[in-house]
């Protein structure tokens, strides 16, 4: 029957029309259909763990009872979700673009309206509803190249060097989409550290990658170890070409912040095998330790000489979503992209362009981050008075997480030096992990997924990031408010404790 | 050298040591390492003629002189870039969401502030700076699909597949990554109209899928011919397994809208032959002419019978960056998926967590799209106000468009029903054709370079979206001001004038 003829039969003559044969018609997508590398993709953070967690609010919300009145969700670096407040001036200067009708309210302050005005005079038609040229708007780019060189201490940056993205997490993608090769992926090696975020692991799947790991030193504060890194390669060179390191610091999900000498060690080791090097430091304002310091990956490269510095390939990405601000929702962020081949770089900005540009809020989030009030200017001591309270609330945070854990039999915590998680190992008793077994899931999926049903808790397990062989952790962020961190690390501590109980066989 | 001696060298030191054999180092991602499939991506809208026109806005800026004083860009539907306003009530709810001290401000209406909290509510923390869900905030979902079912005149819509995105872009490339399969991807046809909106075509590129194209009948207004279907599966059939039709209405580059039957022979089309539709409608509320009128597929699949609205797998897809808001900057959109198999849309939701969420600002430009003033309330009148003189101007525009155009001997243009675009049949002369030819571009891309080096109008060359051989076609938008856009007509007349002249020998 042709379609032509249809439109005069009733809808219920088509349907029975539809299909004169009397066959079933077939789902053209199915789970056989599905692209494989989609089906071999895993996210952790939101995985199931976090899929059940929304089962159990719903159930409880729906007036149903646990031996707990709230879900704490401490699987993902969501600030603002777990009660941290927004930097006032950061959400003045947006407001101001969105809505530009309050440039005459006196209740906005002068600094964030001319931090506006000159956003504005940057997007096309003046308004925040254009698109932007695809690495973004170019007085946003110029203020990251100002700041990253204040930061690095005079290293200079080019801001067109600089790509706006939206959130760290798309351009990772979007590098990565450069160096994984189609066809021959398969062959493509991937560096990264283990435990690491799931995204690069995803990221990996998704592009038929070869994921290439190199285990963090857990004895040892969760530091890179350049040995490590050469036993990494050389086996993977068995049966791939690493082409890619990819470097989190601070640490995601183990905090620790890296040695000036472990980033030189990490860059010569690119050098010398000719190593594209992914740097992540989205967590760059968040370090807590006192004997600890951010260095970044380009400036350790500028320092160690013309050589170095002309020639090693280095992207280095930040985002608005975390830091002090924590502004997850805008999917603001950036990369500055070191050495690129030209002509390469050409490509990048075609493909950024495919996409047409990054959130016009979230670029401006990032200008006000890159471009913070001045101790002369009147918002400074409001907003410096904000950024310390963050700050200084998350280092005390982290020191307490760490205490408490360790004080638990069987739960053994490195410092938190950085980012925002802890990340401990825990101690699961031969009996659960049979258990485990033989429910077909991991030892650590079982102890989070009891954790989440006995206290409401939700942690994501180490499998999720990779861990050493028989060796389990969780992930937990250090985001809660210091009263409920503390009600929350009682609970892991209570829960631990009579798991190991029951799984030894003391009860 | 290891590592760990390096950091007792001078910086020179280093460098000198870098390589001892005195090799270069070669970088590791070239134009010949670089993914193939970046490579062979095309993007005409913000391609080569871009780049210049930039070029010559930046010589503009430096004093530089031309025959024209400034570069009008009908490159892309950028509506705000063009003058457009935004509209107030939109403006009110976001910065109310960015900033929501201003609640307390009496200089904002209620009915915003009530939406407003709404919105709030629904994100963590009750903060446009948290994460949302991965398929968006639960509240807009509602709304979008109350705002279907209106739209719809009752078909039912399930706020359950309703999927908030970054732009409508980023759910085009979602839902095809999952249906193009990584490693016989070769063999995945994707049916798309030629001329098409080119990111359908790069986007087939990056994932190394078969462009099957299906000619629109340029005769016909651009009409989709059900005959044309056939052909093209037909003869795709030979060399791929056609599994997906992606359809533009209203149409972008061409600016049609489908009839009722023709949508009817498509989704017939569709059911019959196990393909997965595809349906961009992010131009909805862009029709001006008397006698067409839009309808979405899924309404008219609704009609079909229940044989066809429980079986074809449809996703549609919307954007806030369109319509009367024009709001490209804020990426809004969203996508319904009808008939997704249940362990898929798993997948669907897993693929989309690793990306996080859409941005906020964007979920809540699209929550007051869907869901605008009513009537009983204040602000209607002004909404309805800015949103009338929006739609009236651009109907305005449309036909000011086609009739100055078809005025000038060499160009034939298809009336503009909807959509935000003209797309011209342009007469280029034999011998420019040649000259093209010797340069090694398209003839459409030498008259569009020449328009823009004359005139400073940038348009995009039919070549970029697709055209039959030996027509040629140029795409602008028709988003300037009525004054400008007759200043930017006459221009484009005077210069096919000349040009014709100049090729044809008549000078």
């Amino acid at each position: 029957m042709c379609g032509s003829a249809m439109r005069f039969l009733t809808a219920e003559a088509k349907a029975s029309a539809g299909r004169l044969d009397g066959k079933m018609r077939e789902k053209t997508l199915t789970m056989d259909t599905l692209n494989p590398q989609v089906k071999a993709v895993e996210y952790a953070v939101r995985g199931p763990i976090v899929l059940k967690a929304g089962e159990i609010e719903r159930y409880l919300e729906e007036g149903g009872t646990k031996p707990f009145s709230e879900v704490i969700k401490a699987n993902i670096g969501d600030a603002h979700a777990m009660g941290q407040q927004p930097i006032t001036f950061l959400r003045q200067v947006v407001a101001l673009c969105t809505f530009p009708e309050l440039m005459d309210s006196p209740s906005f302050p002068e600094d964030a309206k001319w931090r506006a005005r000159r956003i504005l005079q940057g997007c096309g038609g003046h308004s925040l509803g254009s698109y932007s040229a695809s690495p973004g708007v170019e007085c946003i780019r110029k203020d990251i190249a100002a700041y990253i060189e204040q930061r690095d201490e005079g290293v200079p940056s080019d801001w067109e060097n600089i790509y706006l993205t939206t959130g760290a997490s798309d351009g990772i993608m979007t590098i990565l989409r450069l160096l994984v090769s189609g066809k021959d992926s398969s062959r493509t090696g991937v560096m990264i550290p283990i435990p690491q975020y799931p995204l690069y692991s995803a990221a990996i799947s998704e592009m038929d990658a070869v994921q290439v790991n190199y285990y963090l030193d857990e004895d040892n504060c969760w530091a890179l170890d350049i040995n490590e890194l050469h036993r990494a390669y050389q086996a993977a060179k068995q049966h791939c070409q690493p082409r890619v390191i990819c470097i989190i610091n601070p640490g995601n999900p183990t905090g620790q912040v890296q040695s000036k000498k472990c980033i030189e060690e990490v860059l010569h080791f690119a050098y010398e095998e000719n190593l594209f090097v992914m740097s992540d430091e989205v967590y760059q304002d968040n370090v807590y330790a006192p004997d600890c310091q951010f260095h970044s990956f380009k400036k350790v490269l500028y320092e160690m000489g013309p050589e170095y510095f002309s020639s090693v390939e280095l992207v280095s990405f930040h985002s608005t979503s975390k830091g002090y601000t924590g502004e997850c929702g805008f999917r603001g962020g950036y990369m500055e992209v070191i050495n690129m081949d030209p002509e390469v770089k050409a490509q990048l900005v075609k493909l950024l362009s495919v996409r047409l540009c990054p959130p016009l809020a979230g670029q401006a989030a990032m200008d006000v981050i890159v471009n913070p009030p001045q101790p002369e200017e009147h918002t400074f001591k409001q907003f410096h008075q904000e950024k310390s309270s963050v700050l200084g609330a998350l280092a005390e945070k982290a020191k307490l997480t760490e205490q408490i854990l360790n004080a638990v039999p069987g739960i053994k915590c490195n410092p938190v030096q950085g980012a925002m998680y802890a990340f401990p190992r825990i101690f699961i008793p031969p009996k659960a992990v049979e258990e485990a077994k033989a429910l077909g899931m991991q030892p650590d999926m079982l102890y989070c997924l009891r954790l989440l049903e006995e206290t409401g808790i939700c942690v994501v397990p180490g499998s999720g990031f990779g861990q050493k062989d028989r060796t389990y952790h969780f992930r937990m962020t250090i985001l809660p408010s210091i009263e409920k961190l503390n009600v929350l690390l009682g609970k892991v501590r209570d829960f631990h404790i009579s798991f190991l109980k029951e799984y030894s066989g003391l009860e």
